[in-house]
């Protein structure tokens, strides 16, 4: 036997500090995270993948006749075109949806103005949330807003998106009509000058009718409310029933016609 | 050495035919199963977990006035029970909802039909699919249809469940009325004298109209076919658009005029 040391083994290159998981600890982590993993990934593709963009699915007006001229457009992403079907019109309405609404949603609202002589564009955003580009109107106005009065408008989480939009482009527009929708508590147009329309459905169960009255505190002193009554909150867009909402009193159809009657109302007392 | 022959060794007490997976591969393995494993239970829940059961959701009838008693009750399952406020029923509607809809989407129509002395009872369907529970309408009877004219009613998947019903249920039914429905291939009510009224949506893309036209080979021979002008397959409930649907050339509420006027015109000549 020799007494000389032991040389000393060569340092590892980089010391492990986790101890080795054994085969069987490391084929259950291995299983609960692509489980996990499967799962999220299903989830993720029912926001990502959203309902086909149609025109024409359910946009006929209140009034049951409809001589307006719809295209799908491509302006910085997929827009809803809606031009009265004879002569030019004044007004510009950009439109922002309400968040995972499609834009088909809001059609019948841009034919029926046609017949007043308002072009309605509704852009389709990212995920169907107008959060992804609050400044898609501005793409919009340089394209289809030459020579005409420009308003802004919005439901829900588009029309708080459709209020930041306003008050970063303080020049940019004629008006701003709201439905069922308020600015943001950081967002605040008190001190504008800017026509606006505040919409509130009676009934809502989304938006609450109490934070609608209370976004007038970061609205211009002369903004008008106008209470749809007994409506609800999916009745401004053609999406079907929404969970958490209140239940209406009033058909859809009437919701609507009262809808019209505001926008087209507000519309007029610019000009 | 010994020279001895070595000890037999004890047999297995199963043979391995498959070789060891690797570490490596059996972790892929492990991974690839569980991912999927994962989609699926996502994919699983949505089918499982239906939206929220709400009477007078979206329910206020055409005329715009309702005075229906809706309550949500529970016979074989969850039931939306439609009566007259007033005075007793003569009739009893039982309605299968069309596949993947929530029963609340027709409650519109019961509410329309209560102030005619109908009442209707609209189960919800295990997975909100009616093939889960085609003999539903028997417990349905027992229960509220003492005494009255009983007529079985169904939209889409619902319709071709409430044919096969009455095609089981020689006796127990007074009419059947189907909506943008047909029989399945191999059910035929051909030789029976059920009085029977069809809907057709004139711009339906999902049961698409020749189908539904077909469909009276294997209906008796004074069926009554109606064609709802310019409406589409989701315009008998209301639970929004729908994928692969047509393009409508009239309102929602119009064609619910219309489908009432031919429910009520059925009814009527039942009496």
């Amino acid at each position: 036997m020799s007494t000389e040391p032991a040389p000393t083994p060569p340092a590892p290159v980089r010391s492990r500090r986790r101890p080795r998981l054994s085969p069987r600890v490391r084929a259950w982590v291995i299983a609960g995270v692509s489980l996990l993993g499967g799962y999220l990934i299903s989830t993720a593709r029912q926001a990502v993948v959203r309902p086909p963009l149609v025109v024409g699915q359910d946009a006929v007006p209140p009034s049951g006749t409809d001589t307006a001229r719809v295209t799908l457009e491509n302006v910085g992403g997929p827009v809803i075109d809606i031009r009265p079907a004879q002569g030019e019109a004044d007004t510009l309405l950009v439109f922002y949806p309400g968040g995972l609404v499609r834009p088909q949603a809001y059609e019948w609202l841009g034919r029926a103005l046609a017949a007043q002589g308002v072009q309605t564009v509704i852009p389709a955003f990212p995920l169907d949330l107008a959060v992804t580009g609050i400044g898609r109107a501005e793409g919009l106005i340089a394209q289809y807003g030459q020579g005409k009065r420009v308003v802004i408008a919005g439901h829900s989480l588009g029309g708080a998106m459709a209020a930041q939009y306003a008050a970063n482009n303080p020049d940019a527009l004629a008006g701003l009509i709201l439905m069922a929708a308020y600015p943001a508590e950081n967002v605040s147009l008190k001190d504008r000058t800017l026509p606006v329309l505040s919409l509130l459905a009676e009934r809502d169960g989304v938006a609450a009718p109490d934070d609608v009255r209370g976004g007038l505190d970061r609205l211009p002193e002369g903004t008008t409310l106008t209470v749809i009554p007994g409506a609800v909150h999916s009745f401004f867009g053609r999406y079907g029933p929404q969970k958490g909402d209140g239940l209406p009193t009033v058909t859809h159809a009437q919701a609507e016609g009262e809808i019209l009657n505001a926008v087209q109302d507000f519309l007029t007392g610019l000009k």
